[in-house]
């Protein structure tokens, strides 16, 4: 899911994002929430006609961004966490209650339950507590009303205590949610504890339900966890890479800001049909990234987005044809290859 | 002509300058002269190769930039004129056998004279200097080498000088050039001035050939030169407009950093067919434009250009059929009273 954070991916055009094969946009419900506010967003038809995408729409609930922001946060109890705006400092208050009304009135396709997202290494006590109010708020969101058809996730908690983890995850499960979600992972910890934690948590998630991880971007890291069985991730990462004059392709980053693309003549990444492949050199999008031109931060967004895109697409098929292992070996082995050319100084 | 200065008019795919009724590309000798020079450009396959636009391109001399930044010039002699680069500070010689040079490497389909514009009220004598030296450049230029099928346009100075306007006018025009043009026109003398002498050297040009007046972008002062006689104009104004939050629109400018916006369901301008008119709202663009959020500047650049465009192609039309005087006082009457509303508090 390319990551619309305030009703837009950054950079593209809905058309161009449709042309890039996105399905499901993600939005925030924090920063909607703010700006323009949910009652603008409701006043004017909705999400999908404010922001001109008729594609799914998953809304976060807000909480790992209120969580993220300790320092804002005044007050956090078992009814909803109190903190000031990062946009101009007011007091707000989230419960599950009010993130379910605003994600209502957005009209998203896809809620998310308002959960308690710790910062990694707190002491277990805190964890504890996050499972239990994370369970908590998710009973009282599945009671909340919703917009006409919205589907609501649960998400679990627990970081990567496998106790507290098994807890969280049977506790979300037992409830009638028509999705589930892996929470509080990559916020922090080691790559491989992470992956210990969906090795088996992915696959006790409820069968026949979507599986989401939330946290993961780079392209190595969606590998690892489709392979564990994870079906939906969301991450900036593309966007944001564009926007620094990075491309993602299939053999590595490439940094156009480096002298060595000044003149080559090759797209991006040969294999790719997007925009800027189709159309536009190496050394052309250097001189617009260079230039801090527009263009190259739409193009290399537009590229970057239709890459992983195109990279889970792959997955998907892979797994249909029961030969995702040596997909997975072959996509790695070349993006380890080229990224090791890379420090070659040219 | 949308300005492409560097290769690429700022904020727009060169899918969506097409979309917007784009024909002739404006791009500027001075700035790829430096970045990433002419050398590069002709190694990709030329200018619109490396661009990606297959339409026309006007390529301007340089000079307007080299004479505009005053302070950067270190010798302006007969043969030419030496100054710093705004890049790095080296120095670089532009002649008339120069920028024929760059012009032929990069492949623009119209290339323009180097001519000397001295800034608004100078001395008589050094603006008859500029007038003889702009006249003996163009005729080395004429003399050097083009593209294949390469135009050539030659552009008269003299301020607002009518006889040293009129030496340069006959001296320009009884060269073979493929089109004329009027340098050196709204540099800082008022608006008054500037259509009184369009007024008399609009029509003084040679007759079969495009006129073009260099240096007005206004709807209002479009219309002003297209009454007179000029064929072709070039401005920065619609994207500039479209980064600064400014929309152009047949009821007046549109400030969409405005409050009285922010629930305005209405696209920017309900005659417009753009890209940004078509899927819209005024509520949807101002947040984009509050939040700073790159298609904001996107679709603002590309519904200004479009308003410029679909300006001009309706005077076109309206000439066709011998009703250019009404259509101009019906554009301008709308312009003036919605510019009035604006003021309104709201």
């Amino acid at each position: 899911m390319p990551v619309g954070t305030k009703a837009t991916v950054k950079g593209l055009h809905p058309d161009r994002l449709r042309a890039a094969g996105a399905s499901v946009v993600l939005a925030n419900t924090y920063h909607l929430f703010f700006k323009p506010g949910a009652d603008t967003i409701e006043a004017l038809g909705g999400l999908h006609r404010f922001m001109g995408w008729d594609g799914p729409i998953l809304t976060d609930s807000g909480g790992f961004q209120v969580f993220s922001l300790r320092h804002t946060i005044t007050q956090a109890d078992a009814e909803g966490v109190t903190f000031r705006s990062v946009y101009d400092g007011d007091l707000a208050r989230f419960t599950p209650e009010l993130v379910a009304d605003v994600q209502r009135r957005l009209g998203s396709d896809i809620a998310m339950c308002l959960d308690v997202v710790p910062p990694p290494g707190v002491p277990r006590a805190e964890l504890e507590l996050s499972v239990a109010r994370t369970s908590d708020w998710a009973r009282r969101q599945l009671a909340a009303p919703r917009a006409e058809g919205q589907l609501l996730f649960g998400i679990s908690q627990g970081g990567v205590d496998p106790e507290l983890r098994r807890r969280s995850l049977d506790e979300i499960s037992e409830l009638d949610f028509d999705g589930n979600a892996l929470g509080g992972l990559s916020v922090g910890e080691s790559r491989e504890a992470m992956l210990e934690t969906v090795d088996w948590a992915a696959p006790a998630l409820p069968p026949g339900r979507p599986r989401y991880f939330m946290g993961v971007g780079d392209p190595e890291g969606i590998l690892d966890v489709i392979e564990r069985g994870v079906d939906l991730f969301d991450c900036v990462l593309p966007t944001r890479l564009g926007r620094t004059g990075t491309a993602l392709t299939r053999e590595g980053r490439l940094n156009l800001k480096n002298a060595r693309f000044a003149r080559d003549p090759k797209p991006l990444d040969e294999e790719c049909a997007c925009g800027a492949c189709s159309r536009f050199s190496r050394a052309y999008l250097r001189h617009l990234v260079g230039q801090h031109e527009l263009l190259g931060l739409i193009l290399l967004s537009e590229h970057n987005v239709r890459f992983l895109l195109d990279l889970t697409a792959g997955a998907r098929t892979a797994i249909e044809r029961h030969e995702f292992g040596r997909y997975k070996a072959d996509v790695v082995e070349r993006l380890g290859s080229a990224t090791a050319g890379q420090e070659v100084p040219s």
